[in-house]
Parts: C-alpha cells; structure tokens; sequence
C-alpha cells in the first residue's frame, strides 16, 4: 500500500524517487505469484547457535543491560571490533574514538553524508551501486557523479573482468568532490579489489585530498578462488587518515535485522559522523550489541569465518550451476551474497502483464518472476536514470542473491530447467 | 575522551554545539566524584519478567526473526499498536501507513524533520525543551524559534503551574514557521496538558496551517494526582490530519536501549517521514520489535500500565519529600520521569574547581554532585543559549530523575540530609 508523500514535505524529498524501492516491487511481486524469491540479500541459513545464544544471554540481563549504552557504541563491542581489525588495518584502533556504533551500514552511509557533505559538494560513486549511496547524497545536499564499474568483456567470465578506469574517475574529480565510495567486495558484481586497483584510487584520493568511504560490509565473504585477498583500503599506505570504513554485524553473522553497523576511521572524521548520529539516534540497541560482542568474541577464537565462507561458496557454485547450465551466463562472483547473469539468452514477449517498464532488465525480472516463478532483482536499479533500455551492461544482466538455502536455489534450478528444457524442446520440433 | 571534528565536516554541523551534551558532562562528573547519578533519563528499575521473556522467545527465533524486518515497521508491532491507539485516538489507525517504527523516538524527531523542513522553514518549539528538538531543526536546515513554557508562581507548586502563554506563541508564527513541537507530558517539567491548553495550540496550528509534533513518549506515565488526563493532541477535533505523534517502547516499557519508537499520523506526513527513514536506517531492530508487539499485548491484557505508574508515582513521591525537607522546593510533576526544583536555597561558592561555567543551574549541579555526591542535570541545557546565569527559570532549578531505584533516591537523600543538616547545625552555632 503506496501512499503519496505530504504536500508540506520538505524540498530534500523531491530528490527521492517516490514510487519506491526495487526490492518491494520485485517482493511484493514474487509473493503474489509465489516466485521463489532470489531478490533481496538477506539469509535465509539458520542463525548459528552460538550467535542466538549470545543474544539469549544479554537480554536475560535484569535492567542496565536493556538500557542506553554509550551514544559512541557499546564499550564491549567497540573494544572486540578494536582487537579484530588490528592485523587487518594494520594498527590498532582506539575504540573509544575511532570506532562508533551505527543502526546497521545504512545508518553509517547517512550519516557519513551528512557529516561531510556542504549543499553542491559532490561526492563520487561507481555505477552499479548500492542504493542508498546516492539518495544519502542527496539527502545531504550532495550531488551524486557516476563513474563506471563495467566488464572488460562481454560476457564476463568472473567479477575480475569488472573493472574501473582509473582515468574516468581522475576526469570525475572536480573542485567540488568531497568524497568516493568505494565497495569492496562489491555488490552486486561480488568483485575483490587488487591491492593494485585499492592503490590507484588512493593515489586520486591523495592528490584531490577526498575522503574515501569504503564499504566494506561484505568483507569476510571473500572466496577461496578469489585471486585477491580482501585488502582494507584503510591499510594502504596514507589512507587511515582519510577513509571512513564502513561494516556490518548483520553481513558478519548472517543477522541482518539485528541493524548493528559502523564506522571506522580517524579521530576527527569519526567526531563529525558521531555529531550527526547522536541526534539522529543516539545510540544502537543495547543488548544485541552486547550479543554482537560476545559473537565476534566467539567467531575469533573459532573457524566461524572460515565455516561460514566455505558454506556460502557452497551456495554460490549451486547458484553458478543452476544459471549456467540454463544459458542465464553467470559472472563467477569472487565474495558477497549475489551472482550478476547475463539474460539475454531469454527471450521476452513485447508486453508483459506486471509492468510497463521500457527496460529490459525490469522486463527479463519479472518476466521470469511471473513466467518461470524465480525472482531477482533488476540492475539497473543500481545505476544511473535513462540505462537498462536495450543491449547496455545493466539491460543485460540480472543480480540473484545467494545467501538462501539450497533447497530455494535448487527449486529455482528446477523451475528454470523445466521453463528451458520445455523451451528447448519446443524450439526443437 | 573528545576529539575535534574533522576541517572536512560538513558546514550543518557549524549550528551543533562540539562541546558534548550536558548529560556526558554530568555523567562522567558523577562517576568520577562517585556522586549518585539522578541525571540522565534511563530507568534503573529491574525489567518485568513478561518483557524480557519476551525479548528471550524472539531471539530464539533460528532464522527469518533475525532478518530484516518490513522496513515501515515490523508486521505485529504496528498493528498492536493500531490496536493500542484506537480508543486514545478515536479511531483505528491503518498498521500499514498511518504508522511507522523509528529507532527510538530520537529518530523519529530527526527523521520528521527532515522529512519536513525545507532550508530556511522555521518550527516553534516551547522551552525548556528536549535537547534533541533545536538540532534537528537545524541539522534539517530549519531555524528554531523559542517560546516559554514558564512557572506562574515562583517557586510553583506543581507543574499545572507551568504555563504557556498562546498570545506568545500566535506572535511567534510567521509565514516561514512550518511546525510546532509540543512535548506531553512534557519533559523536564512534567506537565500534563489540559484539553483546554491544547485546543488553543490546535488553534493556531489550523489558523496557520501548521504540522503538530507532539511528543507523547511518556503518555503512559500520568500520576493519579494530576489534574488531567492524558490527552493525544491527534485526537482533538481536526487535528490528527496535521500531527505526527511520536512515542516511545523505551519508556512504555523501561527499556530505553532497546531504541524502538514511532511516528503516526495521517498517511501522507508518515510517507513523507519514510521517505527520509529507508535511507537513514531502513529498517528497526527485527527480533526487538517482535518482542515489543508481544509485550504491549500482554501489556493491554494486565494491569501493567497501573502498576507501572503506581510504582512511577512511589518514587516520585519518594523524591519530592527528599528534595523538599532539604528546601530543594520541588514542582510536584504530574507525569513523566522527572522533578524540577529550585536550588536557590543552595549557597554556592564563587569559583568551583570542576567549571568556569557563569550559569547558577551548572554551577550548582558541578556543586551537588563534588560536594554533595547527587548528580542532577541543570535545565538551562533545554534553553536557548545566554539563560541560566542568574535568578532566571532556568538558573534556579535543577532537574532531577525518579526513574530510579528507591535505594538511590534514598541514598541520595541521606546524602542531601547530612550536607544541609550539617550546614544547618553550622549556621545555628
């Protein structure tokens, strides 16, 4: 139920585009048609028990436990997060003013916004993106400009033939940019950046003297065919002092509902985005962070990261399979939660019952939520206005999401190989 | 530990105060001169069992509870809160648009004015006011204009005698003013509004066209002395098309850290408000949210709500004798969680060695809490700057928590007890 905004609200709205979200259509679609549902990337996987035990744990707390923490996040949290990027930034944080609590990453990509961006700073993204990059933009009185991630060929064997041209981004630059944000791993190409491509975006950042906002929330799903480790762009030499790092508890454990986020960084750049969270909410929910501490005290001392990577490679090559072997050709994703397919092996009818939509990708989505019952999400949603019309990268592809049991993944296998076979069949006679 | 923002801030936080909240600085006094902490608003009260059971049976949830949950508020939440509303409001709300979740009522502040204020608008508030207000007015690029909730009777009695002069604020409005925020019961005072005084605020609203925001976080907390009974400002005739009421599962149920809130209202300023709340933070605490939804329906089904305010109105009681018998002449608040009273009987000092402050209410808390060991928060904080250095409202009063245990409430009347007896007995000799 879509209701129209209030003829009193604010100019900072006219930015936004009213219709909704990608991921409540493509939702509310599958439901209707009881599509199995490869959309949006939230897990379907049992939490694991030590995680929902942690969490039984804190709110058994009789009182202080349900209170307000410290507005700058939990101190048992802050102290674990401070010990478990040590080796991987290369320093050890101090948790007290380098590390705030936000309500999940989006929380932390808002509020970076607002505390960096002036009205007509610019700030740049590469297309595809997540979301809500741009929309914090705006909302901040920023302007968004895009530079391209794209495939160096066509289609892509694996998320390393995603690449960015360092001299598009260079040209980008003007006096106006304030930041970059920069995905690593990417969604929703699943691309690993090479400590070679990280260096060269940090060279643009050191020369204009930007901020780098790196989103790092799929940080430890990275696999094992990966021909790059995950590197932290804040370990690279002279970046600490400029990059605010973004991470995710619910990317971590698997609990996206938890909303439990962050933001690393400097002293100072962590005092400005802490001066915006204090009054937008004060602080994040008491006893899951407790919870969260005591995970990621846990996950530490065990193999729960490498468990944890080997299972969602498990779903990826089901995933892979599945498209493969259905024509739908995968880009192989090196980390994160979704596989980029190449659908132009369908063929689509010239108008569909469910949309009016003039891109091929909204059209090859829910032409196969409605036709074949599997859902995924249309890319061009991460781009740019006016793409996704015909032959283009985003009107090509379509982002499935991985992080589902297999027994969704391989129904989805089942319905597209009868939808194929039968189509094969048919073409046959 | 403080550090400096950063020279790359954004110019919106030039209008916040880099300083820290007044609640940091007495808490971290309190806590070093081990003064008890009878300042900032959180309960110390143990949680019923029936909510923290409830807390407990959401987290044991093995999957999809730990997922993100609807991102206008989880399912059950919203419409037990439909259900909670429809005799208060006089009229059912629809769970699916005429309400959204926020994290904490903080959130719903920030977010609603965000959603409303275009640079430059202006939105009445009544001081002393929550602290919270004047920055999201600003940080939405909205001037705050200030009118007086005020004693008139020095000291007053209760706070029925804190009154607001509507010919004050009528003057107030101009053709820039979009909002008014009004706080019932209000916070610091502890007034609860008369339908009477409320009609006059709905009237000007109406004859200017104006959003009401009304911050009913502590509706459940309306002592059985009061003159009044809790009256929602949406239910006043014409006005539930132009509120936004924001509440509170913090307060409802004492558990602050939980950071659940909501904004309801007619379903165009709610969609206006959750345009700006999928990009700040998307989505409320999932398995927290099914746990308040529990709660508040075994909560209708009780007498929760009258224990609650009966054992609110114990400690309240508790401390006004305190404060009183020690000449701290207390105003008898008639809900909510906290005492204001008049400090001028307190001799204090020319210099202080904890503050430089000029303002008397800072000056006598530093001196409360080093001397005396009992922390309160001095209300020239909810004031406009350049109040509080002399014999103002602000300057002669200090306000007090009673959402404590009655151990500290009465710990800190013996403490209080042995400073002025001692002084007594001195003065006398």
């Amino acid at each position: 139920m879509t209701s129209t905004v209030s003829t009193k609200s604010s100019s900072r709205l006219d930015h936004l585009d009213k219709s909704g979200t990608v991921f409540a259509e493509m939702t509310t679609l599958a439901n209707t048609h009881k599509a199995i549902n490869l959309g949006q990337g939230f897990p379907t996987l049992p939490v694991p028990s030590f995680i929902r035990q942690a969490a039984s744990d804190a709110v058994a707390n009789e009182c202080m436990g349900h209170q307000y923490t410290r507005s700058e996040g939990n101190p048992r949290l802050v102290n674990v997060l401070s010990k478990f990027y040590a080796d991987k930034i290369g320093r050890v944080l101090n948790p007290l003013t380098e590390i705030i609590t936000t309500v999940g990453a989006t929380e932390a990509i808002y509020t970076s916004m607002q505390a960096l961006v002036s009205p007509g700073d610019e700030v740049i993204l590469m297309q595809p993106f997540y979301d809500s990059y741009p929309a914090a933009i705006e909302l901040s009185g920023g302007k968004p400009v895009v530079v391209n991630l794209a495939p160096t060929r066509t289609p892509a064997e694996s998320s390393a033939d995603w690449k960015l041209d360092i001299n598009e981004l260079r040209r980008a630059v003007t006096k106006k940019t304030k930041a970059i944000f920069i995905n690593n791993p990417h969604n929703p190409v699943g691309k690993v950046w090479t400590r070679e491509e990280l260096l060269e975006v940090g060279q643009v950042a050191q020369e204009f003297d930007l901020v780098v906002i790196s989103d790092e929330v799929y940080e430890t799903l990275v696999f094992s065919d990966s021909p790059e480790k995950m590197v932290k762009f804040a370990c690279l030499p002279g970046m600490f002092e400029r990059t605010i790092t973004l991470g995710s508890i619910g990317k971590m454990f698997g609990v996206t509902g938890w909303k439990i986020g962050w933001c690393l960084g400097p002293a100072d750049l962590i005092r400005s985005c802490w001066m915006i969270h204090q009054f937008n909410t004060f602080a994040v929910v008491t006893p899951l962070q407790e919870a969260a501490a005591a995970s990621l005290e846990k996950a530490i001392e065990t193999t729960y990261f490498a468990d944890t990577v080997k299972t969602y490679q498990t779903h990826r090559d089901h995933l892979v399979s599945v498209l493969a072997r259905n024509g739908l050709k995968p880009t192989i994703p090196h980390g994160g939660y979704f596989v980029m397919a190449d659908t132009t092996g369908l063929k689509l009818p010239k108008s569909l019952t469910t949309t009016t939509s003039t891109r091929r990708d909204y059209r090859a989505c829910h032409f196969m939520t409605t036709e074949i019952g599997v859902t995924a999400i249309p890319p061009s949603a991460f781009y740019e206005r006016k793409v996704g019309a015909g032959g283009d990268v985003p009107g090509r592809h379509a982002r499935f999401a991985f992080c589902k049991g297999l027994d969704l993944i391989d129904g989805a296998g089942e319905r597209l190989d009868k939808y194929f076979g039968d189509k094969n069949k048919r073409q046959k006679i």
